[in-house]
């Protein structure tokens, strides 16, 4: 069985689970390397994992002996086959947060379950910590990023629309990774304003402020990173923002570190933002891993704290309704003493 | 307001629910035309979109004082505000596939909610049927699907890899359409034994056979295709196999009309496949609207009635694994009488 089940079932048998139906396909991908819709099913006996039809055989090419888990089609599964899984365990766990209360109603009457346990994120919280080979295939995920933002810079010229430079940075990931780790965001002037614009047909013009934010994957790990730049020269209050943008960017790479907590940096940006009277209208940062966001979520309500090889995102922005705004983003990893910055593109004003 | 929120404050009124909280972020599409992260929450007097910082903009920008409806910033409701909006509710619904049982938890106690009634797809069986607008939409999605594989065709040659192929399906969607409905599917050889097969580098050769199942969205309405083509002469055992599928894609056809039993259907085919000792996999069919894949589910377990101006696929396949593997599907509107097939692409042997 891998270090990773193993380590699953260490866990349940401290939380006195005999039994667990792990249901968020990022966990079983984690936990498994299987990449099919179904659930993992863990019992006193055997790992299992029920899908249907359409992934049985690519399933299968996936798995080896080692590994320990048996497929089944779900179509093959009896009635009696579900009140068999888990007949002896007295508690078994579930993933509140990733199965419907419609399923949880199932899975209740169809597995016979005795006690049926919130789970509260055990697999998510594990997921945090990243080992050797997660870290790898992050970096790799940054640096092909870093590349990416290089190769783009040249590419922009006035004319283009968001879209077909958004265009330009979706195929330059889909030709040397697994893809995008979310929808690539190229914003331009005004809709720059917007933290979540969508590429539109509008032209890059002269004097114009860029907004990037985009991320690929490597062996299923995601990176993030934001920039901002000018078409030309930025004007005074553009320069401003960038600054304190900048600045408070700086200021929370400073204090990213093991032991940092999460909820007290952001509560520095905010009051940095709001001295100057803008407001920080998103998180400071977030977890990133085989999902773009996940646990740790860095911002001003949730505490958490920094540890050792963790991997998040620090991308405070300020948006100007109508106007403009400004986003700086890095992935970073966190270390005993501070942290590594994955992301390694200039953060200076770049005139293009 | 718009006449889709009257149809659903009628529901409710039938269904003695005095409030509902819609949560399925298609659902709020279709209600509203809203496309961000966010609930909707209708009490006696209001229409309120809870949302967050990154979408308020946004949304704001899409919606008309004709719309009636609320947009809240999560961040700025109070925990009273949370208990007002349901104050004079007995009864309010929820989706209870659509929320965790987390969430359940969550929403039970922070809207203070007195029964909390599950409402058992309400709207989406109200979106099983297609209005005008719909069917327009629908209708121009499969269209410029089959211009596209009309170009595909031509622009396939031997030694291209599939993922190139599906690059340029994606770029074709992309140009002229909101994207892709679902992840295209070009497989070739012995791939197309496996019905979900993910694009590869394999090239193709003489003698492949080639399945693409392709799709697009306009306006947030999906398409979906499948055709089984073949690069020069086919084998007798693909050709038999071919017929097959495609006896029993006509057959399915000519069943498809108001008032007929999708149980009834699905089980015909699989008698039909049984007789030539091959299974049916997957589901026969399926709806297709603002989801690519939603009810009615036309499949041996689901009893479902077809009704006029429901849109469906249908889509018989046979997998032979490690061999080969055939399906053929159409994207057709349902009427009194029969039905109007929306994709209009060949399905005799094509070969390039």
């Amino acid at each position: 069985m891998n270090l990773k089940l193993q380590w699953l079932r260490n866990k349940m048998s401290s939380l006195d689970l005999q039994g667990i139906i792990i249901s968020n396909p990022i966990n079983i991908k984690y936990l498994t390397n299987i990449n099919a819709e179904g659930i993992l099913v863990i019992n006193p006996k055997e790992n299992i994992f029920i899908t249907d039809g359409r992934y049985v055989e690519d399933v299968h090419s996936i798995l080896t002996l080692f590994d320990e888990i048996i497929v089944y089609d779900i179509k093959d599964i009896s009635i009696e086959d579900y009140e068999n899984f888990f007949m002896f365990c007295q508690n078994v766990g579930f993933e509140e947060s990733y199965i419907s209360y419609a399923t949880y109603k199932e899975y209740l009457k169809k597995f016979k379950i005795k006690n049926f346990i919130e789970t509260e994120n055990i697999i998510e919280k594990q997921r945090m910590i990243k080992d050797d080979e997660e870290l790898s295939n992050l970096n790799k995920a940054c640096n092909i990023t870093d590349d990416c933002f290089k190769y783009i810079l040249s590419y922009i010229k006035s004319g283009m629309t968001e879209k077909e430079i958004a265009k330009e940075i979706d195929n330059y990931f889909s030709e040397r990774t697994d893809g995008l780790s979310f929808e690539t965001i190229v914003a331009s002037g005004e809709n720059t304003s917007k933290p979540h614009a969508v590429p539109s047909d509008r032209k890059i013009q002269e004097r114009d402020i860029i907004t990037i934010d985009m991320g690929c994957k490597v062996n299923g790990y995601c990176s993030d990173m934001t920039r901002t730049f000018f078409v030309g020269e930025p004007t005074e209050e553009m320069k401003c923002v960038y600054d304190l943008v900048l600045d408070n960017q700086k200021l929370t790479l400073e204090q990213y570190k093991e032991g940092a907590n999460t909820r007290q940096i952001t509560k520095m940006v905010e009051s940095n933002f709001k001295l100057n009277r803008y407001n920080l209208i998103h998180s400071l940062g977030h977890g990133v891993g085989l999902e773009v966001h996940e646990s740790p979520y860095i911002n001003g309500k949730n505490e958490a704290i920094l540890k050792e090889n963790m991997v998040v995102t620090n991308e405070p922005g300020i948006y100007i309704p109508g106007k403009f705004g400004v986003r700086i983003e890095d992935t970073v990893q966190i270390t005993k003493f501070g942290c590594i910055s994955l992301t390694n593109s200039d953060k200076n004003y770049i005139i293009i």
